[in-house]
């Protein structure tokens, strides 16, 4: 009932703006402008004091709209959230995002007292709330961008949805995605959980064709047990990529006072978390680099690598990161081996990792040489490292024979190159499955991820 | 003497460009159109088959330019190289760039041989060589581009010195570099390492006033302690980062194939590093974070970090790293203590890590805020995390009050935002000597890099 909700929460055909304005110096100004930039539906500003914004017919009250809203977007003063509500509910709305902070994060005495009677409240009808003290939600795929950031619906539409207890940390990670072309179905601030944790998330999400991974950005929870069994359940359709914050007590004191709860050991949890079936990301560019790997690539079985690279140095960076994360340099076969030797020229590391620093000139060799060693029954998986160099007419990217390797096997790739040179490359990769990264150590240990959660499925 | 020929390498006033030519498929054409894109005094192509290369007049050899050139850059077939250099000498030419690669890295028999030849010419008049085997280098200050890749001269002009063994991972890092505005006086590829090495190039950099950090990435040196020697002389005088690869077996064969030098016993080479006085690097993108912060900040002495954060995830992950890497985080006084709890709401944490969330929207209360902490007896390094949200509009960063907090502590930023919307700011901040970085993670590392420097420098 409340997952129907949810749903519903996630793919509106009207939305109530609480709190619209035109004063930019308020939340409900940018809520306002993110919902019209990304919502096709009907909306419905709700200010008492305006009769238009930004050109919208504007109500006064909730009672005053002349259709029940799907979903209800509040940011006005903490006060008149719990009558508000109400009488959404009483309407008959059932999706809430409250972006209004104050409630059990902070150090004013009737918190916790609103937090729970706001709970009853929208629990006795099954209500779902993202929310409170959250920035709110986009859906890239619906287009609703239910949000105090219209710039996160600039955001390219794609396969990953992060869940996170964090504001702030969506939107670091969004320019990072915005500079790297990662694209996501879902982006939630969960904020306060008041009745939407990670629990029902992730259970909406292993039904939601539009999500391929789940990344997960976690402080702390009251209740670990419930979300470890939803990562049981849901790792095994699709994988889930965990970070945990709060490792140390400093990080672990400044979790209750943002979203009211303990983070708890981070050891424990970590090793929960993977037990449980979570890839588990230490930084927060390894979180939506394995997302986006898992994504976009099958589960690795195996952890013997073929490291694959235009340039010599690029190749012993990515061959010593293989061995720090715990993947091993495959031994070709003899027959490997002696394609190699036909095709590379002397100048050329022959071997694993395998240097096309000579043949660089020539695409066509450089691409049979990448499927060769795809096709060599002692690889797992492979990484493919090139870089630009001369001129853009004189280097080419083999891409046709990198998506043909990573049809073949789990493949990662670092591509870099001055902005602009080859971004038709990297689109035409990662639409065909190749995820793309700017260094040798964050693709290879993307690789790693998907062989880590290819040990998760084959303990199952 | 040989020091005196790498200046002139650096700073010609004329340059020959052998195997100049418009096919684009050659090296030469790269070559000769890096020069005449970054080069204001006299070029000469020299090609016996050709009148003029892109409109230049071109010269049939060596003897037939008019004057000698300070500096021969040399993009044609190994065999001529020898008698190409010779009579270069012979017309009193001592700075060269030889780009050919197949001397002693390559499986040919007569390579080590070719290379002790040609070794044995220079070193008889002190000429300084870089290469063979390499791109070449560039120097941004001067205005000299003598490579195979014109991008390279896109670059912007900064303090810190790259020094590579590898080509390609120059390669990598001047695409991240001009993605992050990151600046460079000079990027150099030593290749095959004729007679400039390491030791050379660390000389010739302490006295170069255009370069305030050096970036070092190494697989392997025949005379370690001659390198390690030069780092302890320099280091005193500027900061010195080293990458060492070759960190496992494989990429340590790779390494000989490579620029013809076995990489060595990682963690001998590292500890060794480390005591000379290097600033050790994990991986690229932290060799040129890390040469980027010790280039603008001075040395952190005490590990004692305050971290200042936009929202309270951010400041968490830059917490955790904080005691991750072996920093503490500082206990504020007890006026610090007071003056926050004045001027900052119930909502936010006001204690270390500090949340601005609530205040986001008073950029003048956030910037007190930083000063007030900067002021702190008890704090030694500073952190700063801001975020973009809401609207361009609305947030802005206190950039006054970052740089103020920088004169007073060292200090690290991370800001990200959506592409453009911040530029102005950013370019603000490290104009004014305020290093910034795309997550929390980097930003507290490279504060690290600060304080490992500071350690080195106090030992002495």
């Amino acid at each position: 009932m409340k997952l129907e909700n949810l749903r519903t929460l996630f793919n509106p055909e009207s939305v109530a703006v609480v709190g619209a304005t035109e004063n930019q110096k308020k939340m409900g100004c940018h809520a306002i402008i993110s919902v019209m930039e990304s919502f096709k539906g009907k909306i419905y500003p709700v200010n008492p004091t305006r009769d238009q914004i930004f050109g919208l017919k504007a109500y006064p009250d909730p009672d005053s709209i002349p259709e029940t809203p799907d979903l209800a977007i509040l940011a006005i003063p903490r006060d008149h959230i719990y009558d508000t509500v109400r009488k959404f509910i009483d309407r008959g709305t059932r999706a809430f995002v409250i972006i209004t902070a104050g409630f059990r994060e902070a150090e004013i005495s009737d918190g916790q007292e609103l937090h729970e009677r706001l709970k009853n409240l929208v629990e006795s009808v099954n209500a779902a709330v993202i929310g409170p003290n959250t920035f709110g939600m986009t859906d890239l795929r619906s287009g609703i961008n239910a949000s105090f950031t219209p710039a996160l619906f600039q955001v390219k539409k794609g396969d990953i949805a992060l869940i996170s207890q964090s504001g702030g940390i969506c939107h670091l990670l969004v320019p990072y995605a915005l500079r790297h072309g990662i694209g996501f179905s879902k982006i939630v601030g969960l904020g306060n959980r008041l009745n939407v944790d990670f629990p029902e998330m992730l259970e909406y999400l292993a039904h939601d064709e539009n999500t391929k991974s789940i990344a997960l950005y976690i402080e702390g929870v009251e209740n670990p047990k419930d979300m470890l069994q939803k990562i049981r359940e849901v790792h095994v359709k699709k994988p889930v990529v965990a970070m945990k914050a709060g490792r140390f007590e400093k990080a672990d004191k400044a979790s209750r006072s943002h979203t009211g709860s303990m983070a708890g050991n981070y050891r424990i949890y970590v090793s929960a978390l993977k037990q449980y079936g979570a890839v588990i990301a230490e930084t927060l560019e390894e979180l939506i680099s394995y997302a986006k790997a898992l994504s976009m690539q099958r589960p690795l079985h195996g952890d013997r690598i073929a490291v694959i690279s235009l340039v010599a140095g690029l190749g012993m960076v990515a061959s010593d990161t293989c061995e720090l994360v715990g993947l091993r340099m495959a031994e070709f076969t003899e027959k490997t081996k002696e394609r190699l030797y036909e095709i590379l020229p002397p100048y050329t590391i022959r071997d694993n990792p395998v240097d096309l620093g000579f043949v660089a000139n020539d695409p066509d060799v450089c691409g049979e040489v990448i499927e060769i060693v795809a096709d060599d029954e002692r690889v797992d998986g492979i990484v493919v490292n090139y870089i630009y160099s001369w001129s853009g007419n004189f280097l080419e990217v083999p891409a046709d024979s990198i998506i043909n390797a990573a049809g073949k096997k789990p493949l990662t790739a670092c591509i870099n190159y001055p902005p602009d040179i080859w971004d038709e490359v990297k689109i035409k990769l990662e639409e065909n499955g190749v995820p793309v990264y700017a260094t040798p150590e964050i693709a290879v240990r993307s690789l790693k991820a998907l062989r880590d959660y290819g040990k998760l499925l084959s303990r199952e």
